[in-house]
């Protein structure tokens, strides 16, 4: 048999990682998940139990994972402050690389992956917004292409997370970038995607509360967030983040245009179950984000994978990984400061005075 | 002030009765409630506060208020069992008759309306099937009438009203007619308007269970039925009825053509809200008939007196009435035989064998 | 019969006093409608047909009307120009007064009405929003006031118009005081509802653009916008308003809580029939606002007929009015100078710096 | 790596079996599909392409692949008409065997499967009824069998399939077995599942048309049927199969309790997309049964796997498979006879005078 599968190493076993290895393992058959590597202990136990008896090689060290022999590709699943090193690390040792999004909380960083990709044109360096992989999503996308719904002129996105007790969000904060980073970025990414992927981003302006989390504050981060970015070119989207939804992941999306509009999952559900009980009708909804979008993942790692083996182009530029992780930052800090930020048509940060 | 005003009593205060009144009181315009009667005390009391304080003169007595000076009309709400006498009654007395459903429990009693009616031409009589004035419904006939979905081919209905643990629906079903009568006459005349009000019925059969009620089956009753009705030209309905649901009124329709279907409160819902909770998301929707079909009864009550006022053709035959009870008779017989009962091209019932 | 009507009377005739003058007519049964005015010929006509002849007495003059013996109300759906004059002079001719809203496109304008109002205590002075008397929204308000979602923390809300071809919104937006004055009113007055009607504003911001109808910019308004408002103690309203929608009338909101969110229309549609045809599954949604609003209009002519035969406090203050101009305004000043203005605690303009 | 992988092969590569070729394949990670057969040149090519490169045997004859070293297990989604006779093959070759449904199109046929069967107790012998392994079914019955509905009581279930207007049913009817045996075989599953295996039918009725395909008559089959199915012990399960649904596959459920009910895809859609446009707001459907059920035959290819491997008991019993025959058998016949058919608590056929 000689049929060709991507050598592929996972990086990180968190629970992202833990997922993206399994998806690699036993849902992407062009793939050979060959190696993972995690410093963590606990982590590594669920390793060798699940993906050791099926020939994935552990390591604690990801460097010396860039080491495996035959090693073609890496996914990236650590934590986010390492995800831009260990990425450039990838591409310096040639390997394809899908990282998980962001590539960065910072702008530079996420531009330093750019820049180390540039200089390895023949590999595929992705970041991975999932959304980008889900059916509804792209059935979305091609009607839109298809001029469907006319010009696409505003965008509403939401990214709303269940509400947990536990707190973890405020420990989460310090390092996640703040919600709009974290979890806009997934909304911000749609926008680019829907008015295209060189809109230019004319200002942004958000506001937040902590309703329900007030120690979110010595992080500079709320529990509900709203935005507002403008495009040059007469294109507007908003957004609300939330950290705080009862019924579950309550991720939804509409893209207005001059002829129609589009929603994906305007009416969240879980599955096709409908309860008719004395209280009314109930559907449930997701918990999580991978209850929502866990086939959108497969997807990616299916598609990258037979890009990397073909040679194929991406679905998406590496750059609007950037762009998006720009505006995310702007949203935080208008968010902070209170303020509307602009910018001018190449990007520059001005003053309204200016404008 | 020149504008007519059409004359009406109502005849039976209670639960419906009262309903009525209160539409031809307050919410038909072009009619002036002149009389209500009714032998039962308690009614009598509420129509004192309710009735007598805007012109509505009371009656004891049904044979009374036919007398009632310039009385037009009368609409008749009282017990089902006399219906179709006080139906009559209304006739010989020259006045146009709104009878509540069923015109009797029997396909004899109503026929006797029809004979009575026949009789007086120039009065408009009619049985009060209310869906027939429901929006919904009227929206759903008017998009088959233009051929939206081909040739109308099977029907699929039910009523199910929301359990009730009282023991109401036993006492009720010793007067009732049965299940199928009852509830599912709504859903027969609804198979008579969507298929032809000249359709023929071929063929019946009937099953049931008590699920929540055993008590029933000292009436030949069941709290939950299902029947097929075939009709000549290749059209069949089939049907469900249920005194258990557990979240409310279910009533629910589809008519399935060569090129379409059309479905009817297939996701039924109290109105525009929908709740999101630990649980997931709900909606309620309508405990009782009346909540669902309200409106409906309002434009029953003003079509009727349009009808009445400028000599027009009522929306229905008065022996489509006659059809409905001749089917769910023949359903609720079939139930309690077990046996498939057939028809032939003119009506009569026939055994299999001579087919 | 010893049962008091109101008499009122109307002013306009256009489409939406059309609307009022008939359900003071005939579907407000403690109203009568006694007299309406308007200076347009086309619209006496209409009147000389539909109001006339039902005891309603004709007025060209709108002064002249408010004499009208025993007039004990008037109801104002004339321009929105003269709304707050012919608010006042109906109040200083002691008359009950339900206007249209808005009460004015300015905040002064609006404050005149409030103000001789307040001069006569005993008159019920009322701006018409409808949303406020829509069975849903009153769910939803009532669910809300009872717990059920917790501390309301985030508002959406959106006021979108069937997309209009005929160039209609661009000779309106000369006087409507431009899209979030018109249309977001509503959403602004429902924030203000379900936050709370003493909710004092902190910020808005809001963009726009003109996607079809780029004539819109020589009245400084927009065809489609979105605005963010901050309210003192935690609470944020976003909304949207368009004059695009393709389908019809799409309004909807959402209310999120600390433990629940409600929405109304997110699921917008015409009535209960669902289409299954080739192309899928279809549902209809109103052409217009009047279609969706249409039973909200007719409680609020009853119930502001109650509150003014039994003296009862109206379910809203008129002051409410003002601050919903208010934020309106500020939000189509800022959609205009794309800068972010704020306000302090007492509602006085400031300066960022100031903050 | 000492991970065992389940050796199946796959019988049949038509439409079907292609889709269970390519699921054992590739998304079966603890199986692997080591060969495939078929006479059909056609679907050999194919097989060339799409399967030997990827290490899988091609044999054109049944019994050859049978002898495969080393096989395990075999997969049947050959045509109807040979299912038993492979089944009974395969079983005599000491294989594991899955087999599409239904068994065979007689009960006789499907019954000599589990006669085979039953002399190999150590064998995983299963017939596949996908929807078993469907998420929103499997989570409706474990919603039931925690006993949110109380006591399951009527059941309601559609089988139907996008209206094709290329004659392919017809010619398909002449061994599909007629519409009960082909569609409603699934449905009649799903009772057995839903009110437990050991259901005893107490009798059938049924009823159909050809609407719009009257070529059907000459293989005693319809395009539309509705049958009624009584269990001894109360419960009622009524069935509508079509195959003229114009928007696509319709497949629905409904399992009502006596306190409350639960629905399963009552509100059909491809995906989570919805389209405003001119015309209302639209959903797509899918076109086809794999459409909707993609991941239940993934779910049973991985679990049919797991059984074998690991010696766990099947979800279901194969003597209910002879059941489901059984009952679509009857309607079958009921639907040709006009009869209602009766049975004996052990499930003999009785004439209702025997009762």
């Amino acid at each position: 048999m000689a049929v060709q599968k991507l050598k592929i190493a996972c990086a990180g076993l968190g629970r992202m990682g833990k997922r993206h290895a399994l998806h690699f393992l036993n849902r992407t058959p062009r793939a050979e998940l060959v190696a993972a590597s995690t410093p963590d202990e606990v982590e590594l136990a669920w390793a060798r139990t699940n993906l050791e008896p099926f020939g994935v090689r552990l390591y604690k060290d990801y460097d010396e994972m860039l080491k495996h022999e035959g090693l073609e590709a890496v996914v990236i699943a650590s934590a986010t402050i390492v995800h831009a090193e260990q990425a450039i690390k990838g591409i310096e040792a040639n390997l394809h690389v899908l990282c998980e999004k962001p590539l960065s909380v910072t702008v530079e960083g996420s531009q330093s992956v750019v820049d180390a990709a540039k200089k390895k044109p023949h590999l595929k360096v992705m970041c991975g917004f999932s959304r980008r992989f889900d059916d509804s999503y792209r059935d979305a996308y091609n009607k839109m292409d298809t001029g469907l719904i006319g010009r696409p002129s505003v965008f509403r996105s939401q990214t709303c997370d269940k509400l947990d007790a536990s707190g973890f969000f405020v420990a989460y904060a310090e390092f996640s970038g703040g919600i709009f980073v974290d979890c806009s970025i997934h909304d911000i990414d749609l926008a680019l995607w829907f008015f295209g992927q060189d809109s230019h981003v004319k200002s942004v302006v958000a506001s937040g509360i902590t309703a329900v989390q007030p120690e979110l504050a010595k992080h500079k981060d709320v529990d509900n967030g709203v935005g507002i970015v403008e495009f040059y070119g007469g294109q507007i989207a908003y957004l609300f983040c939330s950290r705080m939804m009862a019924a579950g992941q309550d991720d939804a999306t509409e893209i207005i245009g001059t002829e129609g509009k589009l929603t994906v999952n305007a009416q969240p559900s879980s599955n096709l179950v409908n309860i008719y009980e004395p209280t009314g009708i109930r559907r449930e909804i997701p918990a999580h984000y991978y209850g929502r979008f866990e086939q959108a993942f497969v997807n990616e790692a299916n598609e990258f994978t037979s890009c990397c083996l073909e040679d194929l182009k991406l679905p998406m530029k590496l750059t609007g990984a950037v762009q998006a992780v720009k505006i995310g930052c702007a949203l935080q800090e208008s968010l902070n400061s209170g303020k509307k930020i602009y910018f001018d048509e190449v990007g520059r940060r001005i003053e309204k005075s200016q404008l």
